[in-house]
């Protein structure tokens, strides 16, 4: 079955497809509604009317109220934006954030900058499945604390916090809350005064809008103040002219939700089909979701003895995109934070696999999935060697027959030398450069951490360059298990095989 | 001539329209290039792809290198970035920035931010054209001097700066520059290297580019940081899944730029022609934008005795976007920083119009333009009453032939309470209640500053109002002059006539 046959795409944690009449409301906003809805003339206050219009959408999807809304750049921006704009309110009288282990990086990542500022964090204790300890949450405010921040549903596993008692907690005490909302909207209905926060955020390209635009919902009375400084904008709360055109896309998704809210029922439905058939296949895997309280269309599967990656990259050969679920930053492949945090050894994070659905996800869609994997599974797949980095030794380097093919980013390329003899090329173009690589020879793909590597190999496999394979660990692995190479030979008889692209004068669809 | 006739947009400093190609562009990336580029997967790695192609056309604009460019959502954004993680690099050791009194808004703020921070910043002097005197620079810089900002030109009167010279002088002091090129790209052509810079900040809205899309360049080897915290995106310098689409349009933008460039002699003779028919119209105008040395497209005029926001208005009602050149921030009208800094009057910087061409604006453009103007200034456009706070006294309140419109946004209307008897609609959704206002009564338009209300009281006009006026100095200036009757009154008898839109589930244009 060497062949891709139907596209499914199960990454919709990561982003989503963006729906036509999303697509049509913003580009019907980029060429009628062009103005600056700061500037006072009609064109200026046409565009003012859409941004208006989308807080009003926007609000009443979440039951706030439309001056409770602030539109971002994203959510990523949105959450820093609170948890640095609430430290400067309160710190050094307050200095104390309580959270929990399992935040997205964007939260996990600010507190950590916040930290080196003075704030210190505790993290609240989460069970087998990603649930948090809210027993704990009392004894750890103290007259310290000025924030308890705990995401509504957790993106690597779906799990859905009890985010109610949570401000029952921290308000009884007198602190405040910010809940994370992004993976949650869209997929199960949200009420702010119901859960009672008084923070939130939020991203339109999870629910079918636009990349590049988020909100805070800030509750009447709740401090707040600006993060980008400039102009007036957002009530003064977020400098600099408004994306009008995602924000109109913003509000185009979110119209949409009160008819995909309902199928989420039916969506739930499937994800268990999923999760029933994964069983059958492989007894012994271990579903990292909980059963109740969790995202209707998410689940995280350990398969034992299966590399996620290689798996990912075995799926993608056959049209199907799902998450390897660890965050591969530059240099190294890190198990995913929440799957340690959820107490999964090393192994078992590198052995899970996230799959989350649209709503549009069909039976069919999922039938086809299955049988790829169990295809994998069977050994029925190309397969890609994995080498170590002790067989890239001197004789390996210098020995004609091999072909090394270095599909590190430039920022990678920065921090290390390249191996002698290897011919670099970008990642993200695989197009322009697989008729440069040979057919004849042993090709071996290297990348940064030994993560990229292998959608790259299994892509050059499709391409009928049947003799490769893929660097475990990648250059940082080789250089330490080679260091006397590295020093000697590193960065030598490089090649760019991928030339630059001339600069073009018209426009045209990027490849 | 009481007849719409002709569109002219002339506040491309502003925003400019988004160009079909862009648009295109964009489209085709919403709809086949929708993945995460931080995902593995094909559906990933084109996403990717699309990211650094446009890192490449953007990097290739400015003769920069792609791992030199950092792409934000914002130029403000972008500002806020360079400034504040150049202070966390060097304060408390070095606490100084050199700067310019006439930076954009974005740079003013964040630096006013730094300020409370400890940093102190020191301002050049400008003379009378907005050129910075760069003789004061070396005197300016000590050893505690980390940075220098002085931007490449001036968005409110073109004026553009002898940046080769700022980085020489920096240069000789081992001083750091960053340049604010976001007016400047598009309308001359950028050279990173040929300047000498360390950071600029750029924008794609201005060029015609979509709007929620900015870039940093960072000349290699100079220190930067993340000022977003969160994912390894952009090499781990800005946080959050990347706007594709905007990142797209806004490479589409600068591909147009070898074609746009060469048609900027043209502009720059279009825009001498308006400033020599406008001296004929009006001989003591008084033009701040220099001869020499300044953008093509940009023209600031003072014209002596009229009201810049009524001028603007009133050539809005004839479908003329002129910009009034003044900051309306809430609550008061401040005369613009940059006519004050090169010496302006406040009366002066209330009489000033900026005109900003695009290169397609045509000469029947203008000289339907200079007809509006000869109208309005000979009084043959219709004219609008201004109320002093004084006229609006307790007879006139309870008079029940006036009836006041209160068109502050809703975050104005919680700082100050509303005259009595008055009714509220959205500035921006004029057409949603034009048709309540009543045409036999002497509407007064009431706005928080004075300035808002204008626009809306021409449209009214424009609309069979006919016994139309609006309140000088808004409602923060009746609560000066009227204390007793503020302190007795305000609020009382306030009906909203807007009804709040009903949450719709199918999505529509917006209005």
């Amino acid at each position: 079955m060497f062949h891709l046959q139907r596209n499914v795409y199960l990454d919709n944690n990561a982003t989503t497809r963006v729906t036509p009449h999303v697509a049509r409301a913003m580009s019907a906003v980029l060429k009628r509604r062009f103005g600056n809805p700061s500037s006072l003339y009609r064109i200026g206050r046409d565009a003012a009317a859409v941004v208006e219009d989308a807080r009003q959408v926007v609000a009443t999807t979440i039951h706030a109220e439309p001056d409770e809304i602030v539109f971002t750049g994203s959510a990523t921006e949105a959450n820093n934006q609170v948890l640095t704009v609430l430290t400067d309110i309160h710190y050094p009288t307050r200095r104390k954030i309580v959270s929990t282990p399992i935040e997205h990086p964007s939260v996990m990542a600010t507190l950590a900058h916040l930290e080196g500022r003075g704030v210190s964090v505790e993290f609240l204790p989460v069970d087998r499945l990603g649930r948090v300890v809210l027993a704990a949450l009392d004894a750890a405010i103290d007259t310290n604390t000025f924030l308890v921040c705990c995401m509504l549903a957790n993106n690597e596993l779906g799990t859905i916090q009890d985010v109610v008692q949570v401000t029952r907690t921290a308000h009884a005490r007198g602190v405040t809350v910010l809940s994370d909302c992004v993976q949650a909207l869209g997929k199960m209905p949200i009420d702010v005064r119901a859960l009672g926060i008084d923070y939130a955020t939020f991203s339109a390209h999870k629910l079918h809008g636009p990349k590049g635009v988020g909100a805070v919902f800030v509750r009447r009375g709740a401090p707040f103040r600006a993060f980008l400084h400039g102009g007036h904008q957002e009530a003064g709360m977020r400098a600099g002219t408004e994306g009008v055109h995602n924000i109109a896309g913003f509000a185009a998704a979110c119209r949409a939700l009160p008819t995909v809210l309902p199928r989420m029922g039916e969506t739930a439905r499937r994800t268990q089909l999923l999760a029933d058939e994964l069983r059958r296949l492989k007894p012994d895997i271990v579903i990292n979701s909980p059963q109740q309280g969790c995202l209707p269309n998410t689940l995280s599967v350990t398969f034992p003895d299966v590399t996620n990656t290689v798996l990912m990259a075995a799926l993608d050969l056959y049209g199907v995109a799902v998450s390897a679920g660890s965050a591969c930053s530059a240099g190294e492949t890190k198990p995913s934070h929440v799957l340690k945090a959820i107490g999964l050894s090393d192994d078992a994070a590198h052995q899970t696999i996230r799959f989350s659905l649209a709503e549009d996800t069909s039976v069919k869609d999922l039938r086809y999935v299955l049988r790829v994997l169990r295809d994998h599974l069977d050994g029925k797949t190309p397969a890609i060697r994995a080498l170590r980095a002790s067989q890239v030794d001197h004789h390996f380097l210098f020995d004609d027959a091999n072909y090394i093919l270095d599909v590190r980013f430039w920022h990678e390329r920065k921090l290390l030398k390249g191996l002698p003899n290897s011919h670099e090329a970008s990642f993200v173009s695989f197009k322009k450069y697989v008729h440069h690589v040979p057919r004849n020879k042993h090709v071996l793909v290297v990348c940064m951490g030994g993560v990229d590597a292998i959608p790259i190999a299994y892509a050059l496999k499709s391409k009928r360059c049947d003799n490769v394979s893929f660097l475990l660990g990648g250059v940082v692995g080789w250089r330490i298990a080679q260091p006397d190479l590295y020093a000697r030979y590193a960065g030598t008889n490089v090649t760019a095989i991928e030339p630059r692209a001339p600069r073009r004068a018209r426009p045209r669809l990027p490849p």
